[in-house]
């Protein structure tokens, strides 16, 4: 065996073991009984042992120092796991360790935190936990940027230098457009009462129309919807509030989105580093376009209102114009999470710039409530009420996600190119779409993207699928557009 | 560190990691979508190398060279790992892959020729099974006896002379109580139809009775029901014939008996070698004691008649005693999980006779069927019409699992024993069961035996629970006055 075989036997065993730990992640938010997480805790933390060892096998690196690639997809394979080899060996055994071991249990004591709306019993931890990715993150970027280190994680290649001036670009239009939004009469929202079984049933059926492949996957509930997996197993969940069917709908189309990404990518690439989505941002791209410039477009909103009709009779909006503007209604609020396509963006820049001071030491843990509140007063016109639906809203940090957030809004301005791209090249595309066909979008977007996994950096697959260099614009001009229709500004 | 603790520590992981691949094994049957098997294989395979890579790791036997036991529990658990280890380092690892691969493929190759009723398109793998399972006996035998080295892995100290003599002695008695029950008027079955949906609420009843806790386990629907895990995390399933719900309701007890087993065990044995179930033989006792000597007994069969009625409405049983009698209706069948407890021992001496053949060299695969045949006709007085019913029924020669058949008749034979010290025990037993209320009897399993896990010898864990050593008699004794009682002789 060469030492490119050899590292490529490895790396298959080693993705073999992390899709085992993605279907215990799986099993733990659907299936798990609850007296069981301790066990689960103890279970995870040995698979991850085990594949700590073998991601910083010496062996690995000794290969890694002769191999020679072929062309073409191995020598992106080789690139992948060099940099992923040259990223492990340099945080300590202990660090990386303690790092798992505090974030585990800080999920807890965040949950906790949020439920009782009192920082300070979260302050230590979080203190802890920004300590401990500081160290890490140290090691990773041997004196250039921490941050930029972190992000590496999520969305390789990208600076946080390049988020920020984007950022700056996109703000002043989306306050503007928000302002326009906020001050025009606000859409009738849907209201009455939807069973669970029917919502479900629809849930499925959207699953249907995206193309979704049940033969590798299936829906289940969980607290939080989520998409698990890839190759020929990749599993979503969706949630149910029967006051609310759009959180069902539309986590369902969102989790459809990262789900269909994953089982399309080339069968040739399973089991290698291929096999996955390339970053966050881009497999955010596919759930957002999946969710918002198909499944919230005026056309398909047309065929989702015949099929809302026909699963829970008259509703108390009666056009298809109507249910199109209460399901993209701008609402006042608190949560990122709930918030709108004109809105969230605004939630992520200002997680960003917070997250990035927490992390260069510019904004200590304790200070944090202050800056949030402060900050979010000035963007949203609103005084936070209380730390749940202030700085205590998110996991992310207390799992030690620092650099992911801005990978939804980069996800978010892909998804805009990508929806810029696909109606230049399919120009009766809403045709297909007010009757429920997405086979013209899914698959142009399985073609130009989906099927190339990993082979490509983020930026570079998104500009292959387009045929032009990613940027903000095209999101920019679909939502002033969008919401300049909808709310007749 | 002392060598103990590093070998406890050592020993606490790879639980952990075997804990996984029993979790992967339940997801393969009762949730993975179809089309992700080849990819589960690939995973559990590498699962099993980082296993057995564990259970053979040289650093273990020099530990193991030198390492002093606490007394007690320790101890016990010391000497488990030592043989564990020892039996494993035996095996050379390119024959442990081997066996691991042939077994994988031959069950599927078993499955498409039952359904074909084609011996010859199974005998090769057979013979290949058999031929690496026999290489793997000799490796561990050292000149003993090879199908010794193989009961060994499922039922440690049992040796088949032993076995041999004790079913030498069973025969007779159970021969003549056969042809007596079979001489006498059959019972009325229960017919009718019995929707699922009322099957599965009786299940999760059933559940509740034996004391099932739900906060570390759940019932799911499987194609042949199983039960799987321990510590704080055993998931049973079952399955639903809507013409037969005894099928699914004594599934279910069955089941239940290995999972309330495994939730008994002592915590402090969690991720050691104590804490499993001693043996399948000890495993199937509890499986048995509760689907048989309490399930199917007079007493319960009364409570479960008030529930059928409450949850089907009237049947054509008309009285708890004619319920009785058609649950322990004995029939005549080829089948050995269909079979009563009356025939049950009878099929299993059979398959033992046949398998030890296979493994010492007197009968060849080749030869099996016409052995199968003429022995099913000698032994049940009827000839095996096609080889689905005969020598293809059962999964296990195609997994490898030579000496796991005997196992079942000393589970029946340990559920014999219990049966007796329990009631011996506890004489007001059947007042306690005829209203449905099984804790004396669970409790009385959980306190004398369940809670010590794999604390003593399975011999030995039979004997402290019940005050006398194991014998077939009380078994026997028991088969004797329950039929005679139910058949009238």
């Amino acid at each position: 065996m060469t030492a490119f075989d050899q590292i490529m036997a490895h790396q298959r065993q080693t993705e073999a073991l992390g899709k085992v730990m993605e279907r215990l992640g799986w099993d733990q938010e659907t299936m798990m009984p609850e007296g069981a997480a301790d066990q689960r805790g103890a279970e995870m933390a040995a698979l991850e042992g085990v594949l700590h060892a073998r991601r910083t096998d010496p062996r690995l690196g000794e290969w890694l120092a002769v191999a020679q690639a072929p062309d073409g997809p191995g020598a992106r394979a080789l690139d992948l796991i060099a940099r992923s080899y040259a990223r492990n060996v340099k945080v300590p055994a202990d660090l990386a360790q303690k790092l798992a071991q505090v974030t585990s249990t800080a999920q807890g004591i965040w949950a906790a935190a949020r439920a009782a709306d009192d920082v300070a019993a979260f302050l230590p931890t979080l203190t802890e936990v920004i300590a401990l990715r500081r160290e890490e993150a140290a090691c990773l970027a041997a004196g250039g940027d921490l941050y930029d280190a972190l992000i590496d994680d999520y969305e390789p290649d990208s600076k946080a230098a390049d988020l920020a001036a984007m950022f700056a670009r996109m703000r002043p239009r989306l306050v503007a457009l928000r302002a326009a939004v906020l001050d025009a009469p606000a859409p009738e929202p849907l209201t009455g009462h939807f069973p669970q079984a029917g919502q479900l049933a629809l849930s499925r059926k959207m699953a249907e129309v995206f193309g979704y492949d049940f033969t590798r996957g299936r829906i289940d509930l969980a607290v939080h919807p989520f998409s698990s997996g890839g190759g020929d197993d990749s599993r979503i969940t969706t949630r149910v509030a029967e006051n609310d069917p759009f959180n069902c709908l539309y986590s369902t189309i969102h989790e459809l989105g990262h789900s269909c990404y994953e089982l399309a990518i080339d069968p040739a690439y399973n089991f290698t580093p291929l096999g996955h989505g390339v970053s966050m941002g881009v497999h955010e791209s596919q759930s957002r376009i999946y969710e918002n410039q198909i499944g919230r477009g005026a056309a398909f909103c047309e065929f989702l209102f015949g099929q809302m009709r026909a699963q829970f009779g008259e509703m108390n909006l009666k056009t298809a114009r109507d249910f199109s503007r209460a399901v993209n209604r701008v609402h006042a609020g608190f949560i990122r999470t709930e918030s709108d396509e004109v809105q969230y963006n605004l939630h992520i820049m200002m997680h960003f710039d917070l997250e990035r001071a927490l992390i260069s030491g510019d904004l200590t843990s304790r200070d944090l409530e202050s800056a949030w509140n402060d900050r979010f007063l000035r963007d949203f016109g609103v005084a936070v009420p209380r730390p749940s639906l202030g700085m205590l809203q998110d996991v992310h940090w207390s799992a030690g996600l620092f650099g992911y957030f801005p990978t939804y809004t980069l996800g978010n301005v892909y998804a805009g190119c990508l929806n810029a791209a696909m109606r230049r090249d399919l120009p009766n595309l809403d045709d297909h779409l007010a009757r429920g066909d997405t086979a013209p979008a899914t698959g142009w977007l399985r073609g130009k993207l989906q099927r190339h996994g990993g082979l490509r950096g983020a930026a570079d697959t998104i500009e292959q699928a387009c045929g032009f260099a990613p940027t903000e614009a095209p999101l920019l001009e679909y939502l002033e557009a969008k919401f300049t229709d909808l709310y007749a500004l």
